[in-house]
């Protein structure tokens, strides 16, 4: 099997997988920071677009930056596919679909018919902004946090279910003293209001002016800031006992210090004696000899 | 016993106990799943059915769906009863009142003449709302949550009635430093302001105009700031250690145990008014004097 | 010198100390609910007599159960004094000053002139809501707790000098940036704002509307939560230790745990031979002998 | 070396080096509280000329105590200076550049021409509110809390940065949902709005009234609610371990030692796009093809 791929691949599809994929040349450098920098160009044009005194004046600058920035990711998404032996397994993963959808939206709008006030166009550009994921590929310390919330997400949800059927309750208690009058129109605003009560955000948009209606926001509030304290609770414990008591308890400890480093075991290739081999590892990383028997 | 029950018990009641009360055979789970669905379709409506829009329009289909739903909570409650030897003590249980609950209103409107707008009426028809927690029914991890909380609640009510007496004292300052003009016009709506402070909620309908109620203001806020840790952190504890700490018994058990700590009760020197005498203490351990009249 | 002492004390003064003082006997804890149902019906007293309506509706009556109130603490005050051998030490105690301010009220509203609507009588009269404080005699958890919040109030100093630190620089700069027309008509004010931002309150009273400002408030947003997290994890980390790494460390931990229990030493009695004499005592609590040699 | 510094130190200067620089004589305490007393009047001066009332009613006070003030802290810059061997040490260090700004803002308005209204003028002499740091001088603790965080700083950075991006996407949603006619104007007010709710504080300026926008709206807020537990657990965990698994130079080491881990670089696969390979893998471990190009 190793044999027949390395047949098909060409130095300079080599090369290339080498620049897009790794950052250990000095040319793979070179290629992240560019991309890095036209990613938040790219964003920060789609946030500038928006600001109507902007959006009208400087329409051509924005259109023409946005058609260099398509050329660019078009040739990047391109050249990732043709890089790879398999392309699916590219296209359809995560980067591959957001690098896609980076890509397509001014492609897009000629079929639609042009840059106009629509809401379905609009609402296509602005999938533009999504390319802020394209940035995630650079922080690797996000494995850790997503995996520390991950471990502790089972404990969050049951809390998440939690304040809703308070804010179900409550939010029906409320409408039912408070009335229309005071902005709780309906069980579902009700409800809303109640969320922005219990999360301490506050916006004041609707706020009680029964006493009943005042009192019960009060016991709203306070239960709001006794149950903040359990999700905090809950992660720190997490960070705390280093996801000890989480279901991934041994590596998923390690992870939590530096994802930089896998644990190796003890097989030993059957071709080239090699050692430390990755615990998933299905070949040898030597000889690229077959570990499984 | 278990003969006893077996012989009063016929084959039907134990299908149906099995099918209503156990998840484990594949007609169980069709029903637990049924009835999470009807539940939730049924708060659904109590919620939509408070938008006017949506009330007004569809009010037939509203009441129709209201009878099927009762329908069928009716013949739950009824085959939950049936199907178990001791049928009082599920009536009186937790779930047993959420279930004649959530069956009954409709029946109820009866007695009061129909579905009209008159409040006694909306509060009975909200009660449908409490539906919801039949679904705690299938969260199993609740329990580990309400446990936490549970044995960190003494903590955090000692910590509410902190809030409470710092609220009725800053808000009384308030009220006089304020007064009526900037919305402070009593005494509970200054402490109803001052705990929407305190809990971070700030709604803003009520906020201090004078430099020295906005001084002052600005205290409580950092209070509330600093104080808001102390919940957090007895959870977080209550979490990092496992409840070690936690249920008090254990402790107590431990220093009775401990010969270096003795218990001190409640008497108080006549002479120089020393606390924490030890239970067998005849005189004041500060100053001689007799403890026993 | 206990010899001197019980000649002084006659038979009626202890009874009342008993009763006053100690919560073991019937009378005591009768006494002790009366107390705290009288303080809490004189505390609400207060709050409705502030709203407006109830205030001009129920004058008189307010007055007549003000009286009874006075009458009451008047006599509670009287017997404590006169119960104690040493009343000085009572009387300038915190609850002393608290039992006293509890009373004089309305004896003082003579002085000025009936009651009327002048300032200094309202806030005189308000007064009697710190009788709210006589009911923390009745929290024995409270020491907990303030003790955790007093090992880690440095800490927490710290932490607010560096919020006011914070909210003054950033206060100048957003009345710089946003100036009067948005509400930050000076700096005071400005700091006020940065405050009521940095802590997540948020009322909204006061809000940027210049580009820049709403920069500058998502840089002192993100900064409170960031910082927020400094406290809780102060207290976190108290409470998760024991209050291991606080000065107190060795009885700090225990009293956190109970504060019915005290440490006690190895002391043996030179008359009595009793052992287990509490750390701070200084007469045999069997005999009532001199402990310090 | 000391002796070398003694030899062109004469004893005056050592005089005023030990009086300004250390705490330990009576005459450096002195200094030392005449310093702070100095700092904070300053300080207060700039706060209330800001106030319009007070600002015109003392103009001339004001300017002559900014006046007094200036040659203080002149005197005092000079003193420092002079007192030292290695004055540029001094000079450029963070505390020598904050002596120099809270002197020269006065100075300074005479090449701009007198203290008018002029923007730049105005923020010149609030320049002088930065004296507030020379207080940072006598928080020895500070370095420990700001220890704390600088350790747990990359975690916070990750997590802010993940708080940037649901920002700026679900900023752009609301802002296609809402639509300018509810305040979201464009997406930069959007995003400002995004974390006015995600940080809980909520002014209000701006809120969502289409249900569509509350729901979503909703949805941010629970989000901000659990994502608030992330930085506090993160510092809880810094202070319950103190700051033990923080430092990752220490597991790096640690990790290196311990054989069973190898470290794995950013080289992909280009077979089978498989990541962290070891860094002296010859072939991908997962479909055994040739890395080295």
């Amino acid at each position: 099997m190793p044999k027949s791929t390395t047949k098909i691949s060409s130095a300079w599809r080599r090369k290339i997988h080498e620049v897009i994929y790794e950052a250990d040349t000095p040319v793979g450098k070179a290629f992240d920071v560019t991309l890095l920098i036209v990613i938040i160009i790219s964003v920060l044009l789609v946030l500038l677009e928006s600001v109507p005194a902007l959006g009208a004046k400087y329409a051509d600058e924005f259109i023409l930056a946005e058609w260099i920035i398509t050329v660019f990711f078009t040739i990047e998404y391109i050249l990732r596919i043709i890089s790879i032996n398999k392309p699916t397994k590219y296209i359809f993963s995560f980067y591959g679909i957001i690098d896609f959808l980076s890509t397509i939206p001014l492609y897009l709008t000629f079929f639609i018919g042009g840059i106009n006030a629509l809401l379905a166009v609009r609402a296509l550009r602005l999938l533009r902004v999504f390319r802020i994921l394209k940035i995630t590929r650079f922080i690797g310390e996000a494995d850790k946090l997503s995996k520390a919330i991950k471990s502790s997400l089972p404990k969050i949800l049951v809390f998440l279910f939690a304040v809703l059927v308070i804010s179900i309750i409550m939010g029906t208690i409320m409408y039912l003293v408070e009335g229309a009058e005071s902005g709780f129109v309906s069980i579902p605003v009700s409800i809303y209001w109640c969320i922005v009560t219990l999360t301490t955000v506050g916006f004041g948009d609707i706020a009680p002016v029964t006493p009943m209606g005042q009192f019960l926001a009060t016991i709203i509030m306070i239960m709001g800031y006794g149950i903040i304290a359990v999700p905090t609770g809950i992660v720190s414990a997490e960070y705390t006992t280093g996801g000890k008591d989480s279901d991934d308890s041994d590596n998923g400890k390690l992870q939590i210090e530096d994802p930089n480093y896998r644990h190796v075991n003890t097989q030993v290739c059957q071709n080239c004696m090699a050692r430390k081999h990755q615990d998933d590892a299905e070949y040898c990383h030597k000889c690229g000899y077959s570990l499984d028997v």
